[in-house]
């Protein structure tokens, strides 16, 4: 049942591809093989990939998810292209060629044709890809649920502690079992601190998509709605430290930064999410984001704020969560 | 003073962009010259672009907007990779090479080094370029404001006054002086009446942009700050009448919607956004976002919730808000 690869990726498409990737990465760094293969040139493996169908695209983010088969096996390829960088437009200007499409008065089009090198597609593949994986990856469409106090006690509530997703790989965050070397900052305190690190989403090569994730070091907690004013020193602590940290190594100050919760989240240990204001950053909107200025001003005029509190997210139509709200005539 | 042509359209640096672009597109369809020239290889005029400054660039999208000099000339290049097509996969997967990254378990990761015209980069060259390009390309970093609810009495408020910014045009609407034949709901009643019409970014060609504007007939409600537990009844007609109005017309339900309000707003006559769950419409990011069923909530356990809260919005550094909360040392 417990599947903290898969769990951790409850999330968008986009997202899950990306921390899949990430999972793996981290996997191999922490003993992996592989890991030794950075240059070489690989035979190239997809030459044989037959493709069944397109489980999930983005034409704004140059994203595809390719369900096929590979050597009959199941499997999923993602491909996504690379951001466009400042570092090499000199070659990437002298070296390419160009494709008039139109020339009017000041403006004209072309279509760049750039060395291989310059241009490349960030391509993963899982393969033996399960069921999980291509229903992980298929498009999705997301209903707006309305949940009241009770409505999270009686359909929420049971429903997490049924699926006992295991936030294992977290506890090795904390326990510096793995992903150590990506800590930025860490308040070792019981109670009110917490570690701060990179989201997988970031590759933090450029600040413009700063991303990253403050995990605290109590257990107790699994979101938002367990939240009442008895951690406002958690929260506050939080709020200050991260930006504080962000400032230091990132020379980002806090008037640039987005600090929020998710309800639901992905995964039921509070984290905050810290994100470069004008960023948009899968998962920032309004129907799912809760800034955590705002939660710690609404717990201070009210206790029990999040606990008696109607709260409205977006659900997945394959979330199971939905089928239960369904089923209880919520929706 | 009065430019209700910009108020309306005050919109971020991407999408002012896609305008430009798309002018120059349309402008070329309706008698530029150039056009015969669709396959031909051009002289790689980019070859001899020096780079000056990147004015904005998404990482997310893939975009660079570049200013430099073309032969002595001002000029702006606008690369955006092109979106992954299904109908080149075939190709793409059988005569690329892989290079790869990292393999663990089921995952691995490779850096794709695709044929160059099955991989093209979008290029649009505007030149000689004005300073008025360059200022639309550049982006405006954004600076997160906290106004309590005295900064909203000694510094925003009397900042609003003194813009007189007009918002006659919204009367017109109000009035049927325009845009009569736009309007897909309207409640007459003076004291929670509405019209509803769809904003000007949706195209109204398929549902999964949907954006609509409720905008309320009581003329002396400036933004979610003047909003009190009186109001209740007019937020409550506009979130029930507008949502039947929209799944009547548009045969989308209330769970696939998102509505909200915005603050601050683009011009201070109240007015509701009612946008597709899932699109991310620019500006329904949690930093500027208020969700129309919290706003009710809060005024329900507390009548002044608005006019005493701390609330948190993004500025543009250009915007002259943003000089008076630094003036008065709130930044």
């Amino acid at each position: 049942m417990a599947d903290p690869a898969v769990k951790r990726d409850s999330v968008e498409a986009d997202e899950l591809s990306q921390r899949a990737e990430k999972k793996a990465r981290v996997d191999d760094e922490n003993g992996g093989g592989g890991g030794e293969g950075e240059e070489a040139e690989s035979e190239n493996v997809l030459c044989g990939f037959k493709t069944s169908n397109v489980l999930n695209d983005s034409a704004r983010e140059k994203t595809m998810f390719i369900r096929g088969k590979l050597a009959d096996q199941e499997a999923v390829v993602i491909l996504e292209k690379t951001p466009i960088r400042e570092d090499t437009l000199a070659e990437l200007f002298s070296s390419s060629t160009l494709k008039l499409e139109m020339k009017n008065d000041i403006y004209s089009t072309y279509r760049l044709h750039a060395p291989p090198h310059l241009n490349e597609i960030k391509t993963t593949v899982v393969c033996p890809a399960t069921e999980k994986h291509v229903t992980k990856y298929q498009r999705q469409e997301s209903s707006l649920v309305e949940e009241t106090g009770e409505d999270y006690q009686s359909i929420t509530l049971p429903y997490i502690q049924k699926q006992t997703f295991s936030v294992q790989w977290v506890y090795n965050i904390l326990e510096k079992k793995a992903e150590a070397d990506r800590i930025v900052y860490e308040d070792p305190d019981p109670e009110v601190g917490f570690v701060l690190l990179p989201d997988f989403k970031w590759d933090q090569k450029q600040v413009d998509d700063l991303y990253l994730i403050a995990i605290v070091h109590q257990r107790d907690i699994k979101s938002l709605r367990d939240l009442t004013s008895e951690h406002l020193p958690l929260l506050q602590n939080i709020f200050q430290k991260g930006k504080e940290a962000i400032l230091q190594r990132y020379n980002l100050p806090a008037s640039k930064l987005r600090v929020y919760l998710h309800y639901q989240p992905s995964y039921y240990h509070l984290h905050v999410h810290f994100t470069k204001l004008g960023y948009e950053a899968p998962g920032c909107g309004v129907e799912r984001a809760h800034l955590l200025a705002d939660v710690i001003q609404n717990l201070q005029s009210n206790p029990c704020y999040y606990e008696t509190r109607t709260l409205y997210f977006p659900l997945r139509a394959n979330d199971g969560l939905l089928s239960k709200f369904k089923e209880a005539g919520r929706l």
